[in-house]
């Protein structure tokens, strides 16, 4: 459509949103992107760079000069322009900063000195707050009176002379209200306050549990410092809660618009290191090669004991990452996870070994072996329930993530013990 | 801590928010939860039995009158009210209906009527709505004027004679301007309505999608009946996109407080929709017993060749579960999707092949095995790769959920094609 005929382009895109627009600029192959973006022009603004994906935006905010992305950043929230500013190199960031206007260079900077992924990134420093002893008449005049307020808020802070957050009130209870009532005897004085260098994904899970829909970011004094409002956490949770998979996948960010090569790297290293424990497994099943030699079925059959206990720590796996990324394990109840997968385990273990131990006698009508296959199936089983459990919890407790590292250590377990279970047994009473 | 002195408890439980307090219940045993709940009397309220999990809540309304649930259900907001009485068994949830003060129970019945997960269940009936002609002041005076209206909300929507929404305003829009602004000039005509019949996984991406903190809900005939908030929809944002990984494993919910037998069924029913496919990988591995009884070597490297190809195809099919759910894949870049995967998956392949190649040659110094291994591990990663895009675009385009579904087929692939590849050319070139 967008073929030399700029006017039309333009015509059909006017009328979206921001973030559909950036949704088409993202759907266009990556070698004629910046041509589309140049033809829709000023359309393609500061909301629409904000609001694609980061390669996607490395592509095209290269061709834009420091004065024109220090302009988008200035009409950003700060949460929104520092996002587009920290991906940057070190010196394409310096040159955008030096053409902004000293107070929102100031703003930024001071972002960027906190950690990435911190509440400091995450807050902007535009919002309202008020002392104690006003009254809604009075704050309704202050709010109409103050032009360089921002004009997107949803609560209001009110501070002691310190400037530490007492409270806070909902928009709504003030416009319900007289104007006489003090904000003293209006405001909520449980309040969830967000420190300043608190994890973004510790950040998330509170406005999840608590169901806020802003928060008050506070400096190690108490200080009230920024406001988080819940649409900039929304894609964080959800990230949060997608990555686990492509973690435990080795998939890395899995973004579809990641350059090949980036993505090859990331793959590969999660391949070799899988190729390590395929090792391993291979070396288990190369110590029985004489029974092998003597009975090739079991060749065939030992994928089956393997295959079904890795499927076994998979779903425990899955059930544990995310229990412990939405923080539902704790030490107290551990053990009872711990029990509840053993029993799980051992039940379709038995399942599993009955079902198999059958089959196989009705096919190959060998009693010995069905047995072997069957006792060698719950065994792994059992394996699976045990490491699916207890590998993430103990990674989570050394503080690595279990998500990326517990897959391999699973599979390791599973495959490992499936050879060595089957084939053992089968070379102890079979030959 | 709990062990008859109530007192106590109490006093320990009592400065809690309800979620937290929600989520003590559930890190109670479930034998020992009901006499907790007993002991906590009253704190136990509306809304502790709101945020708990299902299954626990199930535990503990057993146990309750259904005058009892009847109060809690009309002190939540309709949504709320909703969540809870929808799980109960018919007979009982009839019981608390009968309970309920008419207006109450019309409010829950009617909700109850729209299909589960869709907006219509999801979304509130308070909600403010004025006409276009009001200015600032007389929505103020309106507010403090009635009583009986909702105490929490962010936005109000403008209507028009037939309650159909033509804009909406922040409340902070309204705080901010004088007197005498007309809402029509105030409010925003392009909002994001939200058809009652919308699945909420669709609720939830235009949520994240435009970042918006309330929308409103219209019937058919367009018309306002409901308003649906941003905190409503961050656990179905989480929920949505943690359920992937526990798909993608076959665990069902993955919901640790579900009963243990309940959990066996679903997952053992995945294991053995496995176990077909296990079965098939394994009768490949028939066909080439006597080239396995030659050389039991290849039953030890074999599990490399599909373990690789397995791994390489559990990557692209967690990236593209992902970018199906959230929307990224659309007919226009379905064949960009797979060119990308097929670059990826060659050039690992390739150095995977490479590697191992050199590896086993280093090993067992036989070149003809080292050039079989090497080969099959490339094309078993190409047929991931393919297999791990065409996969789950086949099943979202035939309306099945790919992550459910995929990586059954996916393993089929890799396994059958790994044992192919591997033991076919060995028998064709080492034997």
């Amino acid at each position: 459509v967008e073929e030399g005929d700029s006017e039309k382009a333009r015509d059909l895109v006017s009328p979206l949103h921001p973030a559909d627009i950036a949704d088409l600029l993202e759907l266009i192959p990556s070698e004629r992107r910046a041509d589309v973006a140049a033809a829709l022009g000023d359309l393609v603004g500061a909301e629409v760079i904000s609001e694609l994906n980061d390669y996607v935006r490395d592509d095209l905010i290269g061709a834009l000069a420091p004065e024109q992305l220090a302009e988008f950043a200035a009409e950003l929230d700060t949460d929104d322009a520092v996002a587009i500013i920290e991906d940057m190199e070190e010196a394409d960031q310096q040159a955008v900063l030096d053409a902004m206007e000293p107070e929102d260079r100031a703003a930024i900077e001071s972002a960027l000195a906190y950690p990435e992924e911190s509440a400091g990134r995450l807050m902007q420093r535009d919002l309202v707050a008020v002392p104690e002893h006003m009254t809604v008449g009075q704050v309704i005049d202050y709010l109409r009176d103050n032009d360089d307020l921002t004009r997107d808020f949803w609560e209001i802070y009110i501070v002691d002379a310190a400037h530490r957050p007492v409270g806070y009130s909902q928009l709504s209870w003030i416009l319900t209200c007289p104007r006489g009532v003090a904000m003293a005897d209006l405001m909520k004085r449980e309040q969830t306050l967000i420190p300043v260098d608190m994890d973004q994904e510790e950040v998330a899970l509170r406005f999840q549990k608590y169901a806020l829909i802003s928060a008050a970011v506070v400096d190690r004094a108490g200080r009230l410092v920024g406001m988080i409002t819940v649409d900039d956490v929304v894609h964080i949770i959800s990230e949060e809660a997608g990555e686990d998979i492509l973690r435990l996948s080795g998939a890395g960010e899995g973004d579809i618009n990641q350059p090949v090569l980036l993505t090859v790297r990331t793959r590969l290293v999660w391949l070799v290191v899988n190729l390590g424990t395929a090792m391993i497994a291979a070396s288990v099943v190369g110590l029985f090669e004489r029974t092998i030699e003597h009975l090739a079925l079991l060749a065939a059959l030992m994928g089956i004991v393997s295959g079904m206990g890795g499927n076994a720590g998979t779903q425990t796996l899955a059930v544990m990452v995310r229990a412990i990324a939405t923080n539902q394990v704790t030490g107290s109840n551990t053990w009872r996870m711990i029990g509840r997968e053993f029993r799980i385990a051992a039940t379709n273990g038995a399942a599993l070994g009955t079902l198999i131990g059958i089959g196989s006698y009705l096919i190959y009508g060998q009693l010995g072996l069905s047995l072997v296959f069957a006792t060698a199936i719950l065994i792994n089983n059992l394996v699976a329930g045990l490491a699916g459990v207890l590998i993430p919890v103990t990674l989570d407790r050394n503080n690595v993530d279990p998500a990326v590292a517990s897959a391999v250590f699973v599979t390791m377990m599973t495959d490992s013990m499936g050879f060595l279970t089957f084939l053992g047994l089968a070379t102890i009473f079979l030959t």
